[in-house]
């Protein structure tokens, strides 16, 4: 067996492989092997096993890239699948005044909120938001994410929406990061169609799904399905329109209450409903026999103050597949780290080290559908991963700064 | 005005001068100063205040060192106000066993708990206690504290309580990060003691704490004072005695139950009750009218899974100053962060974004007595700081890497 790029002298492979979703107590199987390692050719794994089979088994090239792990554990390189990473304007002031006392209504009086964020994204120029984009996709390249999703929603209009997914797609072209960009036009109805809701739904409909799969823009669209936002209906409609138009869809659900998100995700077997802080049994239930991952967002919770989290272990209970996924956002996803989400999963939802990890990795990887080649260290999958300085845990160790090296396809893309 | 050391192009310095400690109301208040300069020499700040009158009032000297902040802010440098960050031994397994649902009382079983890191403390060499000792430190480092408070108590004799102290003497004479040493010998009744838990108590009136306060090992003696751990009667004994012998007091109180730790802090006017997550509004207005700092480690009530949080803002909102600090340990103070700990304090306790900062420097600085000359970017004090590379809110985006610097007696000791 012939390899260009060896990972050695690890601690621990966590390798997440095997068949996706891992649902119930098989996500709790987060497939260690002591002292593993990962061997792979042209970016794709072709060995991950013992040392001393390896050595039984396996040649390098000559101009082979060997990563001495030094002790420390691998993982799979994190998959984030729900992420608002592109947009313009700057609301990072809000948090301090948020923190202060500031209501939502006083700071979008003062040009805040997330209308600021729309009209910031509308009059940017493309270079602009594709610099700004750029430096956030970095800044989660550093915390071990290799593939994310993204989506659009801050346009409003067909084309500011267009816009975003363009300079999505020529931004992700030479990134090291894998995006898989989402249509989220039903982000929010914009402040002039406030009157008359239902021309802005006919413009997602008609021209914006049209549009973005006429240019195969986006892989998703998503619906936030939320009391004051879009009803199940409106939802319904417009993710209809858009399996018609091939796209495939996901949704915001039950995120601020319970606004029967997840029954919609559930009817039209969406592939991921994301936030269910407020999903309840019968919601779990219809999730799981509907085939639908949970994809939560604890981060959200913690920087919005929400005051509660997900049901992510009555989820998991019930046979629901949990994802984990930071929200990268401009209004309140102020944390770009998927340890970050892992650690407020075990914290605070109860998750096991084991369960998080499959969350933030292969069931992730489900949840955006590119399980075939990413989120699990296997063979025939990518050569994706996350060195840790020291064992796997030291991942949920805040500010511990324990990512030794990020590797995407066989290439050390990030390392200290 | 002449300086060898300047930090200019700065969005905002927030100096945290004045007064220690910051009481009430006037915890929030930061120091705000929008475009600040700070100017030091030799090591101690000689100016902080606008460019302008930088430009008229000062004159660097040939071989200065300039710090361009790049449009981001500067705080002080924090300071740490309890920590265990002297010991041997590696417990980070545990907390994937916890979280993967082991006990306390299975992984004791197993070798582990703190009966392990008392074993490996006496047990470990002087040479391998300071690596391990100095690497803690530099994680600490790295995320932004220069000073530190750091307990003994994993020896529980008086030979290896004085080899930690000597140890953690002679890794702080060459490390950036400023310690302040504390005897805990009191930490735990050891093994050996269960049954004799007096004889104990007389070995630490009359053996450490005599050894310690002639080798001028510890500048403070600490007291675990909780329900199956030291009762409040022994504590002021032990208390006390070492003020007799010329030691400041701190001590843990509060923590795991209301077992009377705060009066006995309020009533020896300890500088320092420490956890507080059980205290009532008596106990705090005990406190407020003692002068006692209630120093708060919400890092410790993360990890731990404790389910609440000290009263932080009921401490605050009865005049108590509330110091911020990691309590870095080996069961369960994973995070070396005082960013955490401040991100903690704003959105598990309700603190605002300054009144965690001070919380994190000004009044942990009282919290050690050592505000006369660190805490605060104010002329007098050390050029102790902080730079963050974008808005000062950054530094509780967790995971995304935002100190740019940190500088200590007005040297750069760390940058990325």
């Amino acid at each position: 067996m012939l390899a260009d790029f060896l990972i050695c002298n690890t601690s621990e492979v966590l390798s997440c492989a095997g068949p996706a979703p891992r649902i119930g107590r098989r996500q709790a199987d987060a497939g260690s092997l002591a002292r593993g390692v990962v061997a792979a050719r042209g970016g794709l794994i072709v060995f991950v096993g013992h040392e001393s089979d390896w050595r039984r088994l396996g040649t390098l090239t000559d101009d082979a890239v060997v990563l001495d792990a030094r002790g420390g554990a691998v993982v799979p390189g994190f998959v984030d699948p729900h992420t608002h990473v592109i947009f313009a304007g700057d609301r990072r002031d809000e948090l301090r005044r948020r923190l202060a006392g500031a209501t939502y209504a006083e700071i979008a009086a003062d040009g805040g909120g997330i209308v600021s964020s729309v009209n910031a994204t509308r009059a940017a120029t493309e270079d602009d938001l594709a610099a700004d984009t750029r430096a956030r996709l970095d800044e989660m390249l550093r915390c071990g994410t290799t593939t994310c999703e993204a989506k659009s929603g801050y346009g409003l209009t067909t084309d500011a929406e267009l816009k975003m997914l363009r300079v999505l797609r020529a931004v992700a072209a030479d990134h090291d990061i894998e995006v898989s960009p989402t249509l989220l036009g039903a982000h929010e109805v914009p402040v002039e169609y406030r009157e008359r809701r239902r021309a802005y739904i006919d413009v997602v409909i008609r021209e914006m799904i049209p549009a973005v799969a006429r240019e195969r823009l986006a892989e998703w669209c998503d619906v936030f399905c939320e009391t004051g936002v879009f009803t199940p209906d409106e939802s319904r409609e417009i993710l209809l329109a858009a399996r018609q138009a091939g796209l495939k869809l996901r949704m915001h659900a039950d995120e601020l209450g319970p606004s029967g998100g997840s029954r919609v995700a559930a009817e039209l077997r969406v592939r991921s409903a994301d936030h269910l802080i407020f999903v309840d049994e019968a919601g779990a239930d219809a999730l799981a026999a509907a085939g639908v991952v949970a994809t939560l967002l604890p981060i959200a919770s913690f920087y919005l103050k929400l005051g509660r989290s997900a049901p992510a272990r009555m989820l998991i209970d019930r046979g629901v597949a949990v994802a984990l996924a930071t929200d990268v956002n401009p209004g309140g996803g102020f944390s770009p780290s998927m340890p970050f989400a892992m650690t407020l999963a075990c914290f605070s939802m109860g998750l096991t080290f084991e369960e998080a990890l499959v969350g933030a990795t292969l069931n992730a990887a489900y949840a955006l559908d590119r399980h075939d080649h990413v989120g699990g260290l296997e063979p025939g999958k990518q050569m994706d991963a996350v060195l840790v300085s020291g064992p796997a845990g030291d991942l949920i160790r805040v500010g511990a700064d324990t990512i030794r090296a990020v590797v995407k396809r066989g290439r050390v893309c990030h390392a200290r």
